[in-house]
């Protein structure tokens, strides 16, 4: 323990001060007004449903994980292909992903009614039950996902204390720590893709037969599917991200203080190995109190407006950012870290890329821009071109991202290593830490960043309750410019999200070749180096390693690796949007059925039976959510079985090309066409009702699953088939 | 001249053999009757737009062919930076490409009104002119790509004989001829996205004013934009396929004898490397005589059924194929190939994975089999359920093309260098061959199976001819059936376009690296080889390449290439998409004022001005194609200056992971949308102009674009970008 420094604590310590503050944050929201009795009744529904639904989806995930923890158990213990942490690693990191969606949705499901009691007296106190309660699933996040960290840390510290030179014992820690990670992205995979599902069933269902056929408004309490889809909102949106952003968080942290753990695994400074190893760690717990000190300057007026507001939010996020940014300087050169000039400066970029994305999703997404409002006009010309401009919108919107993320990853590798493209082993690894602790910086403010994001599924939930409760125009208006308000300054999160999931998976890249450099010394299995020597597989440098497994593009092995990562990603957005189809059919059908056998709905004077609709989507959702996921664990560990190291390395990267540019298309093609339809309902090209209006409702129905099922998972996808590649590294060695 | 074997001579004979009865069956088909005055007219109609198209859209092509051959010619005598030959191999390849395509369409047009008048009197006798026009289209095609290849070997080697040794003169012949591939991708790539555009344009515009708003059957005479519909089927489906094909079909023959030529350079056998290099010409040569026979299989009995049509179809290119395979072997063997058995193994598994992908298109897209009859069943829900069905439909039938063409890359690789994954030198070099000569067994019987692909449109344009001169249900039923003939037959035809598109970017992407050694042998640039010593560049393996350049997947440039690969392919279809868009909007607009303006349309008692439509595509496909076929030459020289070697070779491999994946998905969403719509209009779900009708149509127009604009642009993009990126070798040398 001793040799930990004593800086280190700051982790734990903001672990504890976020799930406090989440804690108080959550307390007082419970003490607010909760409305009429028809607005708790409501909101009990939505509750009931979303919790039924998640112990039906954590019951199916546990069986999972059981089944996986055996296997990596038999595969440390049995056969020593695996470090003997392993299966409890795995499970912490599953627990605590489904945790942190758990609290979040706790949260969101008593927040939602009383953001709509508080928005019956104001858009600013609306605002600021919907934000806290935001913050709450921020907080936690990154609170539980620092948590775990330090106490893996710690434990295995202790453990391994002693046993092994230091340089040893770092390396062999921060890969264990890793497997952690394919717990987390296992879960979040199940909650992205059950969620998703379970989201977009239930939503194109109530619209399809609602607005589209009976010509009823959204959240109508005469639609049956109409609790289903409140509910989805909070099991997708608000249960999905949360796992989904926990497994972000920790994955570019872990993957972050491995490459730290080899990248100066050589450096003859006192202890800078170790130092390398804490610094994302380090620059997380800053991120952490200045997310804190971000969303307490979100503070609202009595009575403030809009703009207030939208300033508001705005300062609170960018305040964070820009601090995060400048703090990293002094948090590098305290630490000591070699170059800290550097490395600050690949966070720097980290952040700019991320910041660009955003700033490039909200113009291609956002109805204030032309992109999306050309979608609306293509709507002249009925619901085919309202597709096609979509489709092609989304796919030319993947430009700047990819160019943005494309030199942020030249950047933060070159600036970490002080400009050097010799490709010597030294000059790799410590790139490799810079594109790394360039998505740690881009996520360390994730708990101000997620806040802006979480809220907003609880404001669309809160306009729901309005609806149902027929509290009247003005507080659905209110609701509806919260919900907007949030989509404007999630632009930035997103952006941050997704910038992160492509650094990150490079990261993991590099971790898997340390994970089978320490599979093959685990079983004795030498390697021939670039000189031609035999050295223990753990000594390879990663020249050696690319040049001993022929890792390069003439290899059909990884060509064929590249062809079958791009299919994957392809292949699972293709299984996701079949689910979304095939289930919110069986929702129309049921809302149909509904209308006809049950007499009076639509008239308001019978209740329909929303029970109903929640059990097709949960079980749907639980139904087709199995496929999907469980590809996304075969594939890399068959193409490991058949292919070999190059063949995996060539699938990690053509599924993150292919993946990240399908992901961006899909979630921006989804955005645009949600978007495109509100222009019209703002009044533009007929308005509401108009033929222009069912027109775009298609593209919105189409770009449902887009952006709220396919598209997320996709981010999940290309880390998972990382993880489970880093895990079933010994299996892909005991078959070489 | 005396170095070349005799059996060369195979190649110009089989050219002029192709071309002879290409003449013979273009002028048989015009003494066929041309039908009534109205019928004469309205192909004359056609047959005036299409050309005038042609014409303005090579003018447009000529100015940027001029320009690009003036910078090659000032590359290549200015800088040295480039072959002084290859401004005219650019020049040639780009001529022939567009004279294919032009001859295909000038028979097209003669051939549809006769196939109208024909099918008047059974189907037998329309089957009989459209299948030998189509031959006409698949004739030309091989023999001026014969031609063209022939000529040039024999001018090279004419002229380089003697001045250099045997072995680097037949590297220096074959690099330079395959800088012509670049000409007909070019070509390719306008013709497809301009013809693309254009009648795509023309049919969602027709389409959604005739069908969707006024309830007008297809073709329909008081349709403005059906005259510009059937032009379109012309210069996209027509000369575009055949400018298209022509390229595939050339650059699988130079790519794989550019590989022959380094794969056997140092082989000890007398004349090896010179028989291998001639070796696929050989087998493209022998391919036409096969395809010759395949065609005079295809006979038709007087009032023959359609069941014995599509035997009669199958037979021809059955035998074809079958017999390519097994002729294979004899003449390896003849040409004295070292491993003859493994070289044709390597075809075999080529031609194998043509018909899987072909059968996998066929069960995806066609209305006999579950996954299309889903999609029509999804329109019971609405519009919108049709479009995430048919996306999650395409997008899943991404996962048997991908495994068989990787299966089918292994095998070529393996069988080809005797099962060696050594990664040695000579083990690469051979495995490379077998990739590229599968390709080329894959296209070898192109004479055929183009027919039965190109006969398509022709029957199409036949129906097209009848219903607007009114010659009754019947004889439309006919071309109808025809034109679904053509369908079912094409199916493995576009499997064996499909697969040896990715086989033979491969290819190119293997001679993206001799391109690059020779260009810096010109210069007199060095190489650090794998043992450290320093060579010159000309001498370096493909290892020592790899490890000088570090082509190798941790390397930041690799990755980022990847990305941008991805992303280009993305991006070139959102333009292709946006294009089409835009370019349908004008039309509808036109189409739409003239329904108001001009009285009596509808009822049939005023002519629509067909001529403004005409111009309208014209005017857009010229304007739209310009942006997305430039980015495809910029894309690739950009990286190769910014990014060097390493970056080009990922971006190569990204885009055709991504593009291949992307091309598929697109094609087969877009031709289940289309066929689901026909198995409604068969009379399921309610059959013509039902609810589940005009959601099918929805489909059936949003899948346009994706399976005749951006789809097959792909397949050409792919291999454009490895082109450019083998011309422009010297410049990115230049900026090392």
């Amino acid at each position: 323990m001793e040799n930990i420094p004593i800086v280190f604590w700051l982790v734990p310590i903001a672990s504890v001060c976020a799930l406090g503050m989440a804690w108080y944050f959550f307390k007082t929201m419970m003490k607010a007004d909760e409305g009429t009795p028809r607005m708790i009744e409501i909101a009990e529904h939505v509750r009931k449903g979303a919790m039924a639904y998640l112990k039906q989806q954590y019951k199916v995930v546990l069986i999972v994980f059981i089944v996986l923890a055996v296997i990596f158990a038999i595969m440390a213990y049995g056969f020593n292909a695996q470090n003997p942490w392993v299966p409890f690693a795995f499970l912490t990191g599953g627990f605590f992903s489904g945790l942190a969606g758990f609290f979040g949705m706790k949260t969101a499901t008593y927040a939602s009614g009383r953001t709509a009691e508080a928005a019956r007296h104001g858009l600013d106190k609306g605002l600021k039950i919907a934000f806290r309660s935001g913050s709450v699933m921020g907080l936690v996040v990154v609170g539980l996902g620092l948590l775990d960290i330090a106490l893996w840390f710690l434990v295995l510290n202790a453990f391994y204390s002693g046993k092994m030179p230091t340089t040893e014992m770092l390396i062999t820690i921060t890969t264990t720590m890793l497997t952690f990670g394919m717990g987390a992205s296992t879960q979040a995979l199940f909650a992205r893709v059950g969620g998703g599902i379970y989201t977009k069933a239930a939503d194109v269902g109530a619209d399809l037969v609602g607005k589209v056929e009976e010509n009823i408004p959204e959240d109508d309490p005469r639609n049956p599917a109409t609790i289903a889809d409140n509910v989805g909102d909070n099991v997708g949106d608000v249960a999905g991200m949360g796992a989904d952003l926990y497994e972000s968080y920790c994955g570019s942290i872990l993957s972050t203080a491995a490459l730290g753990a080899t990248a100066f695994a050589s450096s003859t400074a006192e202890g800078m190995q170790l130092r390398a190893v804490i610094a994302p760690m380090i620059i997380a717990a800053v991120g952490v109190f200045l997310s804190l000190l971000g969303i307490f300057l979100v503070r609202t007026k009595d009575g403030a407006s809009m703009k207030d507001l939208l300033h508001s939010l705005g300062l609170g996020t960018n305040t964070a950012a820009i601090l995060i940014a400048i703090v990293t300087f002094p948090i590098l050169y305290a630490l000591g870290i070699e170059n800290w000039v550097g490395v600050s400066f690949s966070v720097l970029s980290g952040l700019a890329a991320g910041v660009i994305i955003g700033q490039a999703t909200e113009y291609y997404t956002s109805q204030s821009y032309k992109p999306t409002r050309e979608i609306s006009a293509a709507s002249k010309t009925g619901a085919a071109t309202v597709i096609i401009k979509g489709i092609g919108t989304g796919m030319i919107s993947t430009c700047i991202p990819v160019l943005t993320i494309s030199v942020a990853i030249m950047l933060s590798y070159l600036c970490a290593n002080g400009f050097d493209m010799s490709m010597s082993a030294v000059s790799i690894q410590h790139g490799l830490y810079g594109i790394g602790i360039a998505a740690v910086g881009m996520l360390s403010t994730l708990g101000i960043t997620l806040a802006t994001d979480a809220y907003g599924p609880i404001a669309d939930n809160a306009g729901g309750n309005a609806e149902m409760s027929e509290l009247g125009e003005e507080v659905r208006n209110r609701t509806d410019a919260l919900d907007a308000l949030g989509n404007t300054t999630a632009a930035t999160g997103k952006g941050f999200a997704i910038g992160s999931a492509a650094l990150t998976a490079l990261a993991l890249l590099a971790s898997y070749i340390e994970e089978i450099k320490i599979a093959m010394h685990r079983v004795g299995e030498t390697m021939t180096n670039v000189a031609g020597d035999t050295i223990d597989a753990a000594q390879a440098t990663i020249p050696d390693f690319m040049n001993y497994f022929q890792v390069n593009l003439m290899n059909p092995k990884v060509l064929v690796g590249a062809f079958i990562g791009a299919m994957a990603a392809f292949l699972f957005c293709g299984l996701t949007m079949g689910a979304v189809g095939r289930a919110a059919g069986k929702m129309v059908e049921e809302v149909r059925r509904q209308f006809h056998e049950i007499k009076g709905i639509l008239e308001g004077k019978a209740t329909p039976d929303y029970g109903r609709c929640v059990e097709i989507s949960t079980q749907s959702a639980q139904h087709e959510m199995i496929i999907p996921s469980l590809l996304a664990i075969i594939i890399p560990i068959l193409v490991g079985v058949i292919l070999g190291v190059s063949g995996v390395l060539g699938l990690l990267a053509g599924g993150l090309a292919a993946g990240f540019t399908l992901a961006v298309f899909m979630a921006n093609a989804g955005g645009a066409w949600d978007n495109a339809k509100k222009y019209v309902e703002e009044g533009n090209f007929g308005g509401k009702g108009s033929e222009c209006h069912k027109a775009t409702i298609v593209g919105d129905t189409v770009g449902d699953p887009f952006k709220d099922t396919s598209g997320p998972s996709l981010n999940i996808l290309i880390k998972l088939m990382s993880m489970v590649s880093i895990v079933m590294a010994g299996l892909t060695v005991a078959f070489m």
